[in-house]
């Protein structure tokens, strides 16, 4: 009995941060909003996945228009010598906000993860390298600049990069640079560790 | 731009416990997943409003199998002289997995606000009473059970339905009761309040 | 060096509740204060043990002024027929708080721990058992309440304490009972164990 | 009744990061103790205040043994000619297991508040504009880092150091800097404020 219930409730356990009971909430809450709210969410579902795309050169997402290039690659004003690399789209969304990058973009769709070696994983990074070269040899890249989490992944996935890039960094002359590190918006000394006092104190200026 | 980025989120903002980050988290979640996953959530979306439905006696929402009453209401084994009123759902499958009332339900829908009398809200007040008053004359019953939050709304609550019960209460001669009160799993006396305790010094046995 | 620093910290970290980082702070608010607050502090620690007993009846901590017994116990007014059981001061000090009770304490000091039955483990059991039969022979024990945590513990030494205070209940025709469980403030039946629920149900009225 | 129990509850109360609850279950904790712990307690309390003086160069609260100044400050191999000014002592810990930084310190006491420029305050601004001259005429003193808290009252106190400090400054010709900005150890980019991203972004390297 209720085999639907149970259903969608594993649907929604999927979705990122949801357990058990609240998957089972959202499947009353559906069942109480009228049909009209149902059939909205059921259309705007499936006009994302129709109507969005990632773009090629970048590969953020975004609502397509008849157009190829996401408005950021496509951007006249742009920095086309600068390229920033983030891990998703909502930390591109992230340096977007803080309206300080000019340049271009690239989502890497992951990091590399650090407990076995073994671990199948996935980044962009043959597309990486393909658009690397070609912002070299079109745009005359000045500076890839790495923007990854501060974590044992994200430190990682910095050195793998690097190294990955390092044989384009030598035939094209661009730089690559990492954001700085220090202390962050509320940090106090008293609770912070040993490594973020390190490059704080490297850092200073 | 990503009119249906923001669109979605909206949508996924409006679910139980969800805020704005965490609705966009979803809608990046959707666009990473694979259209098969998409595809069988909306499925699984429509059947849910299709084959789900309330039962016209207790309220209870279930998967229609060409049945007019849920399986409750169904039941030849229920004891069709006891009625319990929960609030919602959910409420409901936690009594029913607690695994020891055997009679009838009856699905509230809400709580009686105390905020303010003018705020609207909607209780299935008069669907109780017609069903309260046909159990009283096919069944012969023999107890109400209020079984509500023990908050300010579910107590309003508790005190509304006594009354409203009251004249079929004289006229059929049934009991109302409400859930026992004191201590529960959990408890320590050290952070109970003067209430809990009181009602645990009343019922103790 | 600093040794004295290092030491202070160890005594503090052993306060309920409190780990390596705060008991730090705490050494170093008292380095901050003026010496008057560690002088009163000291004096009010000292005072403290010198001059808080505990009652020789009841075993609660209360600040004696000449008296032998504690305040409850001496209470002309006191029901010396009803004799309620807690672990600790702090639980004595809720129930005295709800002002639903008129009779006399006892504090046991402890629980029965479950884990391991070698466990050693300290409650006032010869204490109590001489107490519950001094108050049926000279007033006329009524009534024994068990007001335990509802936990594993708790309703271990539950059974424990019945099970001692047997032979007496049949010798003086007094009864054992326990706190009445149920639901308490602020309990929502959606996130209610089957046991609450279940003690809610019997409990009903 | 029981006046001492709640006089150093108020006191325990004091110690920071204790509400009244805990308070309360540190004067149980303590009566529940045997003597021995509390004489040490209070014998460790006396020592403290006894034997740790401040620092009358750098203000660091030390165990005092028959030396006028602290360990850093009479350390021959400090690198005199750099000063780092930090908030209170449990800063100074962080900086000093950090193990990258070689100098001198000088403990500010407090932070300028920016509620409202009336409420009173204290910071060692006189004693840090003398030791400064100090080093400047004594030791060649290159660099002073101001390695404050970044949240609005340790922003407000850097900008106010450097306008006390710039008389000397130019006088003297040294540095003033402030720790590096930038992503911390665990910070993710989603969650980052715009101000980090930018300050991150300014520091790539």
């Amino acid at each position: 009995m209720n085999d639907i219930i149970e259903k969608l409730t594993i649907y929604f356990k999927e979705f990122p941060g949801i357990g058990e009971r609240q998957a089972r909430r959202f499947v009353y809450f559906l069942l109480q909003k009228n049909p009209n709210f149902t059939n909205q969410l059921i259309k705007n579902i499936t006009e994302l996945k129709n109507s969005v795309h990632q773009c090629p050169s970048c590969f953020l997402f975004f609502q397509g228009d008849g157009q190829n290039l996401c408005p950021n690659c496509r951007n006249p004003k742009a920095e086309r010598d600068m390229l920033l690399i983030v891990e998703k789209d909502v930390d591109y969304e992230s340096v977007k906000k803080s309206g300080t990058y000019k340049g271009l973009y690239f989502i890497l769709g992951g990091l590399v993860p650090i407990v076995n070696k073994e671990t199948p994983y996935y980044i962009r990074i043959n597309e990486l390298l393909k658009i690397v070269e070609k912002r070299a040899k079109e745009d005359n890249l000045k500076e890839v600049i790495l923007a990854l989490a501060i974590s044992p992944e994200g430190e990682q996935t910095d050195i793998y990069l690097r190294q990955k890039l390092s044989p384009l960094e030598k035939e094209y002359n661009f730089k690559i640079v990492s954001l700085g590190r220090g202390l962050s918006t509320g940090t106090e000394l008293e609770y912070s560790d040993g490594q973020t006092i390190k490059n704080a104190l490297e850092n200073r200026h």
